[in-house]
């Protein structure tokens, strides 16, 4: 399998019903940096990340037959909103598995579309088991939330608007949960500019890749909250963004809690952007490391826009008046 | 004069300089109303409003000797930022004229480009009239933020990507203040579809535009403090605004100051969107009258997004846990 060629056959395919998210230039980063920075807006794809981009490609490549037959997923977060978008969008049957204990925030975004949502469980682990048991029995297709060719085919999409984007570009920051993101966009940006940097940033409270990658197998962990949530959590095994990071992400950052919290902040005040703790990683990056990107031209990728009220008011509360 | 054609050749001219900003469409408000509503996300716009349009429009109106010669303003916001952007940028000497209070926020996006910041007085009244009287006295261009043919030009051109982007637009919310933004986008609109609805929307605390066309005249008043900072103050003797706004906006609807600070809440709740007073109007418009818009496609411009931390903290500590 040729995943960079796929990433190409996937642009094609899944352009009707995705955005090309716009990049911004940030002044400050730039000034600060004394290089050329740019936000990669992706918190404003349709139904706020990037996880539509993959949800879409998946679909896309289902038989007739298998969309009649439904898909599964389970999510409460951007994976589950994108799902629920696309499969009514393309009159594909969907079934969403959420804990009994999910917010309803969290399921409002899924309830405005043509999706059943199944509630099991107390927790996510117990109801993406029962997902993956109903889809066996049923022989519907489970829609992993990055391990999947297809999946991270369609996140990688991002990194040909980036290069179309960015001229000249020599490095991107990107955040990493399940690793579905940065496997995508490094498989593509590394075919066509075999040079470039691709930084991976994840949260210190869960570093799960960063401690795979360095032990050379996935690392099963215990994961401390984080702001990052978007990010936290383990690695399947035999995830196959596993060996793609090991082979092409050429540094992690971590970021503690209070520089994640940091740059949600900055990013409201300078930019304008509000952001989940995900999306902040590679601003935190940059603002602790400013030398490091000094006289280079860097992408960060905000990759998701799903914060709640609450969270906002807690972060804003700890600004000085 | 023909505007219309004004503001094509303004889109023309300024297309190297300005975005394109994306529509949004909003599942939420579609459904409250029954009909489709999209949000024009202009606070996206380069230096974070539409007033980048006008400005550019007009810095490009310019002959060489007048841009070396120089051109003055005064603007403490959007309208400061977006020249000061442009001016460094089109390398035309620009000053600009600030009250000696003014807050360092407010500074900083200016201070990114190369102008000179001069100043002057206690409120932005005497700041402004300083400016003025040195444009006089120099014989160099004092740029309006709104009560300019040119700038008006400017602005409509978002009328120009509406009607690309909203297929069958039945009616166009716009906030108000100098009354640039809905001038230019209504002359547009209105050109070429005659039929269409244009709602201007002000605050109740300084409905200056709404008084003046009820009474025929401009209307001198006492405005109220306003979270619509950016539409807030009085209109300047014979401003070409007026009998534009008289002539082409079908309908006014005030907004509370409570109505102001729950669609900002809601836009951050719903749509993660970060945006100032003044682009709130529209959305508050809508959701205060619902049934208004039944069956109808709907376009809400969001004009600007700076909105300091301060504000934000206060307008977050009031929703409740």
């Amino acid at each position: 399998m040729d995943l960079a060629k796929d990433i190409l056959v996937a642009h094609e395919r899944i352009q009707p019903y995705v955005l090309e998210t716009m990049v911004e230039y940030s002044p400050w980063l730039s000034q600060l940096c004394e290089g050329e920075i740019w936000l990669k807006l992706e918190h404003l794809q349709t139904t706020g990340s990037f996880k539509l981009r993959g949800a879409t490609n998946k679909v896309l490549s289902l038989s007739p037959e298998q969309r009649e037959h439904g898909v599964i997923t389970a999510s409460t977060g951007n994976h589950g909103s994108a799902f629920a978008y696309i499969a009514d969008k393309l009159h594909c049957k969907g079934k969403i598995y959420l804990p009994e204990t999910v917010s309803p925030a969290k399921v409002a975004p899924m309830k405005l579309y043509d999706v059943e949502l199944v509630y099991h469980g107390q927790d996510s682990l117990e109801s993406e088991t029962k997902a993956r048991e109903s889809a066996a029995e049923s022989g519907q297709e489970f829609i992993s939330p990055y391990n999947d060719p297809f999946i991270i085919a369609g996140q990688g999409t991002i990194g040909i608007e980036l290069e179309r984007q960015i001229p000249e570009l020599d490095c991107v920051l990107i955040s990493v949960g399940g690793g579905g993101l940065i496997s995508g966009i490094s498989t593509y940006l590394k075919s066509v500019k075999p040079d470039i940097e691709i930084i991976g940033c994840q949260p210190v409270n869960s570093p799960v890749m960063y401690e795979s990658v360095k032990r050379g197998e996935i690392w099963e962990m215990e994961s401390l909250p984080t702001l990052s949530d978007g990010t936290a959590g383990g690695l399947e095994a035999g995830s196959i963004t596993f060996p793609i990071c090991q082979a092409l992400v050429d540094e992690y950052m971590l970021i503690s809690e209070e520089e994640i919290q940091q740059a949600l902040i900055w990013l409201m005040e300078k930019h304008y952007h509000l952001v989940e703790g995900a999306a902040a990683l590679p601003i935190a990056a940059v603002l602790q490391n400013p030398g490091r990107f000094k006289g280079k031209k860097v992408g960060l990728v905000l990759c998701g826009r799903k914060i709640g009220l609450p969270l906002l008011q807690q972060i804003l509360s700890s600004v000085g008046g």
